[in-house]
């Protein structure tokens, strides 16, 4: 059984034939899976001929779902690095291997990704799912599944922080207090920044975000026209220069309050895909040689996100406020809680 | 005497009262001086309460000029490295060497920097000016005082090709054959890039890049309903994706093509400054990982430029279409012919 | 037919079974092969038992060669980036794309690496052989089939510049004119490296070294007591400081030289094998921080090189100075001409 | 008042005029300074026309003494940074600021550098000292002076870290537990480092080691036919790969294991300088691409080293072992103690 979206906000439980299972696949029993925005946004669409997420479009019934962990059921002929029992977590995009992206290490650009609910790939919000071997992590004892789950959003974060070179000399600003604003936030204080500001319009977000360790926030308006009192107060704040950014949300107030908030030489890391085309001063930050750094996905990311799990630097549990089991009920509760937005930061599946 | 700019298209020759010679100064006696675009938005401005150029404003009589050459005529009581007769390039900034940015090595972007013709510090079209020894670079026989004054645009190009990291496995894409344009796709090809395109809106400045070595052309227009197509028309010239985008221009149509055009995982550098705030499609570049990067001048780039002309990796000579003196009329003619762009690439003062 | 590796200077031209064709593999008929050092080493080692070359021990009979270059003859079933008939350069290595140094790109560095006639893998003098098609690179019309094999040699030194990072800002010292310096000093140049000195114990190499564009050479004696000598000869010639030397042969003397002539903050890149253990004097050379880099083979150089020799910036051609065919007779007399060095550079079988 | 080096083991405290306050110097009162083994090294020697410390070589009577801290008593002219009354740590070498070393940031390197201790150059283990303020750098108030002190040993891990960008993924071996093994670890370990091995010949030292934070120690040997062995236990103790070693020391014993126990790919930095020339397997590494990285002193790191004070990232005061004031029968005993080695790691003086 798998949870299909089928039209506009209609997501329905019904059987999922598996593919077959390859010489070096692997069959999960999914045990947790988070919603993503990414899935929200296939959910809310208005009509399913349109239905897209940034560049992809859902044009017939597909399962949804891609941030998860599971149990190994069955291993492929060729598998040798997992056991039945095994509890892994699951890497969601299958990259070509061939392409020069591929060969470069860059795979998350690879032109042929198949990946989890991006359509028309099925994703994993399913009782079972088959997937390559290698793209499934073992967990040591001391992470649950879900926080291995939480590993999918978790690698946003660490690639970016790696993209900008995140370490013990980078102060760094994070615009969003949202599941990735908040998830970058883990993973720059994992990188070694020494003083983060977090950002957001709701004080109930910024109060999160302090409680999981962000050292100041600046409470923003979505009025462009406050973006010079927005920058003045993020410095003011701050005290000294902000090295890196990272818009984790995407519209013209926030890039345009990141590019002007960054000293000279600094970094800009474009996260969100909240708008395709953007207005904002380019020209004045090209100019301070403020570079814009463009994140999508991530790249061999899962084992340090395990690392860091194991070894108690980055705890993402706070970060999940729901929990729901794999019922039609409770797959049309938790799509509307995750919706909202309010007090949902990370909503869980236990399958 | 020197060139003031006094108001709207108003340059008059008039006295200039040296500053004092300091014990690490030199006084130099300009031979040859280019006229940058810079200087001409300065001389073009309706008002000279409003005579800006990106953020630098023009409000009081200031010499104009900063391309230049000379032969040293006096040395400060600690100079070692110069003597008189030695012909020099000028570099024309002097940062203050002691901020975070210029220990870092990024003094381009320091806050206290006085740069030749850039309100409110006076520039070079003059005979004679002070400057700190260590910023004049001694000529070999072989690279003539022109030659000299023409380090300071290739200088932009070099540093965009450093921030780049153009090498031979860099294929390039140029937006714009103005001086900018011609100068980064000289660097460009001295630093490895094995395809150079150029593009413009303007065939006659297309054959010119074709003669200085692009290995393609693209014409393409104004009009940013063509940026698919001028994308395409692109990309089927070069066949293989562009690594390295340097957009001369600067405006929403150039910036866009250049994001568009770039393979995932390349970079664009924002090199042009004609808009100061821009709508482009920045998220879908982001998502391809394509980076943009911005460019300020230069730095540390006088010995390599010098180093390609002596060895006749760079031809600079070719983009010199323009000759005048230094007398009043020939100053007004120089400035309006340069104004007027057409065939004029590099319009220079022989004083 | 393929030449066999039997014993102590035996080389036999018997029947090679090839393996079957995979449904990734090509079938390739060779038809230009060079010989390598480590080949001439392999040949005349000893005793069969203990035939090693670096790590690698030659225990059965095995055919052997690596440089080389062919025509498609046969296709696997799932193969579609090359057809019948293609002419193609042959990467000798096959990794096992699974292990943390394969997946980061250092696929060089793998521990499981099949490589043509490294014991136990058989190599390619040989009519025929299968390998992987993904390894085989397709040849541009005005690239010759010995072009093609020469793109092995040529790899190391592609490599070599890259790891050390060499452009036009980089002056490289080169020990040793044989073959692989060589190479080295034609990669040096297509990356832009300014001025190169090369050295040798041999005048005639240095000249032939200059013929193929060395701005500078240096005769140096094998004597340790000559370091401080051979150094100052060198920087003399040089001018300016050494950034970058390769020592191409891998002697106490050659590193001497290379670590005291190589400036502050320099490198120095390790690419012959001479010698296993070395005496030297490491600790003033890193109290300079002139770092050793170690270099072994190359990894994705293909493109470059043949992108090298399609443009013409480098040619290999005055690099084959001896030929032969693939008789017994030829192949025994190919060998001991390679093995005697002297006015042999880089020897060729047309096959 | 400053302790002089008269001769062998021949520390006097003698009158010591101080050199004219310069407009940008500061007059500072030293109340911490550290003994390092350098200084040791200088009052051990067996004559004063040899003493010598690597290069430098001591001709005539010098004061000793860099590791320190102190009071601002006065400001020179142009100084605005300080004011007198603030505490100050004082990174000890004065480079030219000229040459292209300088320019390029690698001041560390330049080969003007006047250093606190340093032939010719009188130290710091004196009453009142003259340096410039650029040099002094600010204490935060939860830092103390003697903590300050310890900015200068701490910069060497420092910048061994940064040399060889140890981050979060980096696993590490360290090759000796005295004071420069033991800032070494507490750096690695603030730069994210997540399993961190030392090993030493004294067990006493590792269980010190192990307290400060080290996951593993190892007990080598000083024979050098325990390489293997001793790469052996060392891997075991790691389970995985080590990325990156720094050897402490400067043996052939500890390079040795270094270049063995670290992992294709990976970097051994040598910090340590027992020994001027080295007999070690350099080839083997080469072949592996273990490159060797020089460490020398440091650059740009006192900020970075106070903040990881002021955070308590690193918390250097179980380093400080003994305490003396500044009388001569003091002296004499702090630099027996510290020549013994021992329990002895930092020895402090309050003056």
């Amino acid at each position: 059984m798998a949870a299909w979206l089928l039209g506009i906000k209609t997501l329905k439980i019904q059987p999922y034939h598996l593919p077959t299972l390859g010489p070096q696949d692997v069959k999960v029993r999914i045990k947790a899976l988070g919603i993503c925005g990414s899935d929200v946004h296939h959910f809310k669409v208005k009509k399913l001929s349109t239905m897209r997420c940034a560049n992809f479009i859902v044009k017939k019934p597909m399962v949804i779902g891609h941030e998860c962990a599971g149990i190994i059921e069955e291993v492929g002929s060729e598998v040798k690095s997992l056991e039945v029992g095994d509890r892994v977590a699951l890497e969601p995009g299958i990259s070509c291997g061939h392409c020069s992206l591929c060969k470069a290490g860059s795979y998350n650009l690879c032109p042929e990704m198949r990946f989890f609910g991006s359509p028309p790939t099925n994703g994993s919000l399913a009782h079972k799912v088959v997937h390559p071997a290698k793209l499934c992590y073992k967990l040591p004892d001391n992470v649950s599944l879900e926080e291995g789950a939480m590993c999918e959003p978790l690698s946003v974060g660490v690639h970016a922080c790696r993209r900008a070179n995140v370490g013990p000399e980078t102060n760094v600003m994070i615009m969003g207090s949202g599941p990735i604003g908040l998830v970058t936030l883990l993973a720059a204080r994992a990188f070694g920044a020494p003083r983060i500001i977090i950002t957001d319009v709701d004080v109930q977000r910024l109060s999160i975000a302090r409680n999981l360790g962000a050292d100041e926030t600046a409470k923003v308006s979505t009025d462009i026209e406050d973006v010079d009192t927005d920058v003045g107060k993020i410095q003011n704040a701050m005290g000294s220069g902000i090295d890196v950014s990272f818009d984790c949300v995407g519209f013209d107030k926030t890039m345009s309050t990141a590019l002007n908030a960054t000293r000279p030489g600094g970094k800009v890391c474009l996260i969100g895909l909240a708008k395709t085309e953007m207005t904002v001063a380019l020209t004045p930050a090209a100019a301070r040689e403020v570079d814009v750094i463009g994140i999508f996905r991530y790249r061999s990311t899962w084992p340090l996100c395990i690392e860091f799990l194991r070894s108690g630097k980055i705890d993402v549990k706070p970060l999940i406020t729901h929990r729901f089991g794999f019922t039609q009920k409770e797959i049309e509760d938790a799509f509307e809680i995750s919706a909202q937005g309010g007090n949902a930061i990370k909503v869980m599946f236990n399958l």
